[in-house]
């Protein structure tokens, strides 16, 4: 199940950004699980990887191999994760990493490792060099699309997106794929996103960009609350439009760039929602009104991530005790429930600590056939605001993550 | 669905707390809906309420009467949560206490009231005034079985619990019933607890026991992380028995009366997890070695409600990738992960941030067989340590859940 079309726009080619894919074998003979990305010489490259304690081989190494070069390549298989795997595993992507650098004549540290699949089993680190040749050869600025079918996993159809904005007299192209649905199916881990640019921007400028995104998109989804340990997302720019370099947040061209960006890294986490495991929902919690910005987010994740608002979701049963039951438990201090007002999709469900006056069944259950939901909560404190994405709970979700090993 | 056989102990009446039972007919005609406790005169009570800003009518009337009155009469209905109900909610709770008071010649604020049942809906004060005359007729010292029956809405089955010590030379019984499964269906609400002893203790001290005893029951178990808007927990103690009288936590009889206590209160608790919503297993985490407390929950909480690891548990299988994926998320500070063990019903499965070389999937999978299932989660980080109950995640939760209205 997925939610919506799931139609991709046009995937512009970013100069100085080639994609070449290939098929490996991993887990399936046939299946593209390859994908090596070549950045020009002297692109900018930030990253940002997942905080889970137990994070995969391949996430340690490109966190180290960031700090001492300047990336040329990312190499990503699917179908093992590398994680779990002890010195082994680091070994093993260590090994890929050198393989890569022989062919390419770079030095090791400069390829950045990406793994998603099974957990703990051993990297067949065989399959993978064996495939590196192909997908070498399959080097090209015009293999988005292929990519992102390249890097899915469980993912019921490939996540891209794509913009163009004027810069400073130059056209410039931002364009990025994704792939994930939580941690997915058992011992299938992670988010994965790629963006590239050919804006010219500093590594530390690109830093804060990518850092601002994520808190925006892929931060801001939610499908069981389950944080992956293969988690990645690259944000790279080539510099090769031309545009003056952009410096710092207090750039002339920053802000217009940071929008453009934005939108590609929003595009691309809702695209995981909407491909979210058994989902047949698109649901954004939208928090205003808060005194700070924390506060809007425990309570938006309190909804998002309660197994009771999400079957409500799923049976498209307009239960505003259960939003109000959540919003409750959600650990703001001194709470004020009569000045709590909750929409759904522009009904005013629930107001002054319990059911609208002006509400009706009727209207509810009209407002929640929709594919795409908006519960919109106003808390009456202040004025920060925060929006999140998630899913509906469906019977899939639950056959999804309890027959794939039986 | 439930787990276990749910048979019940023998229920030992407390001296001078009595119980009645009464029908309604507030949701169900017939259904006994009703049950008034007659506490003795000079019994201490202690009392803890949900900490859900959404709190329901009769609980912020509850703690508003416990200021002002030594309570006499406990008066609990299920078909209507009386939550969400506005300044309306808590004049219909008084109006019913107000009845109960005339009839029975104490002050109003001597009643404390409980709902559970609908959220939202006006409690139907008549229907309940009109049964009051039935329930006090029935008052009685051997009435558990029948109270516990009276306040299930959707339990499969009632739960109850009772233990008698000697204490001070004199046998002590404390006996005790509750009911709930998480926040159960759509628009039910409530876990509710009511244990009395006829040990005498001074309510201050009383009220220590009960914060202790529901922090290790009561606060340890979770179905889905939702805490609902009418959870209550009542601790009774008539001092019939005529033990010296417990006058804080430095007295000789504090820890043999506490220890009696609890586990009346943890026995209680796990029954609530044992007829979850759903449930096909009874899940133990233990956390082990942690710095503090708080940490050692933390791992715990992220764990058990995990919905991965909750739809693997429903699969019987031993998905330790999940397992470690959760406690690495968990939020404790500077994890060392090679430090962490896992063990399933005692085969370990983790290990040194991975799958532990003894462990065969044959043995994760025998463990997890079992309708009882304990996961222990050592940390090796210091001495502190919690245990968490809870269930898996089945078709059944979602079925519940979603299809009840419509």
């Amino acid at each position: 199940m997925a939610v919506g079309s799931g139609q991709l726009p046009e995937l512009h080619p970013v100069a100085g950004f080639k994609l070449g894919i290939a098929s490996a074998g991993i887990k399936k003979i046939g299946r593209l699980d390859l994908v090596v990305m070549e950045l020009a010489a002297n692109s900018s490259v930030a990253a940002v990887f997942t905080k889970n304690a137990f994070c995969a081989a391949p996430v340690q190494l490109a966190k180290k191999y960031l700090t001492q070069q300047s990336p040329r390549y990312l190499l990503i298989n699917t179908g093992n994760a590398n994680a779990g795997t002890g010195e082994a595993g680091l070994a093993n992507a260590r090994r890929t990493c050198v393989q890569l650098a022989q062919l390419t004549n770079v030095a090791a540290e400069m390829i950045l490792p990406f793994s998603t699949g099974v957990i703990g089993e051993p990297l067949p680190t065989e399959k993978i060099t064996a495939a590196l040749p192909n997908a070498l050869m399959d080097l090209h600025e015009d293999n988005w699309l292929k990519a992102a079918q390249g890097i899915m996993t469980t993912d019921t159809r490939p996540k891209a997106s794509s913009v163009q904005i004027e810069l400073d007299g130059q056209r410039v192209t931002i364009t990025g794929i994704s792939k994930g649905a939580g941690m997915i199916k058992p011992n299938m881990a992670t988010m994965l996103g790629y963006v590239a640019t050919d804006a010219a921007v500093t590594t530390d400028t690109l830093q804060l960009m990518i850092e601002r995104a994520v808190n925006r998109s892929f931060n801001r989804i939610t499908i069981d609350g389950d944080t992956s340990t293969n988690d990645s997302c690259v944000l790279v720019a080539t510099g090769a439009a031309k545009n003056t370099l952009i410096d710092g947040v207090q750039h002339p061209l920053f802000e217009k760039l940071y929008a453009a960006v934005e939108q590609v890294f929003v595009e691309l986490a809702q695209a995981i929602i909407r491909d979210g495991e058994g989902a047949t929902k698109f649901v954004t919690v939208d928090v205003s009104g808060g005194a700070t910005e924390h506060e809007c987010l425990q309570v938006a994740y309190a909804v998002a991530e309660s197994p009771l608002v999400k079957t409500a979701l799923f049976a498209s049963d307009p239960n505003w005790g259960r939003i109000l039951a959540a919003i409750g438990r959600a650990g703001v201090e001194q709470l004020d429930v009569n000045l709590i007002s909750v929409h759904i999709n522009n009904v005013l469900i629930a107001e002054r600590g319990g059911r609208a006056s002006s509400y009706t069944e009727q209207q509810g259950g009209a407002a929640m056939v929709a594919e795409e939901i908006v519960i919109a909560i106003e808390l009456g404190r202040g004025i920060a605001q925060t929006t999140v994405w998630t899913t509906d709970f469906s019977h899939d979700y639950v056959t999804i993550n309890a027959e794939y090993r039986t």
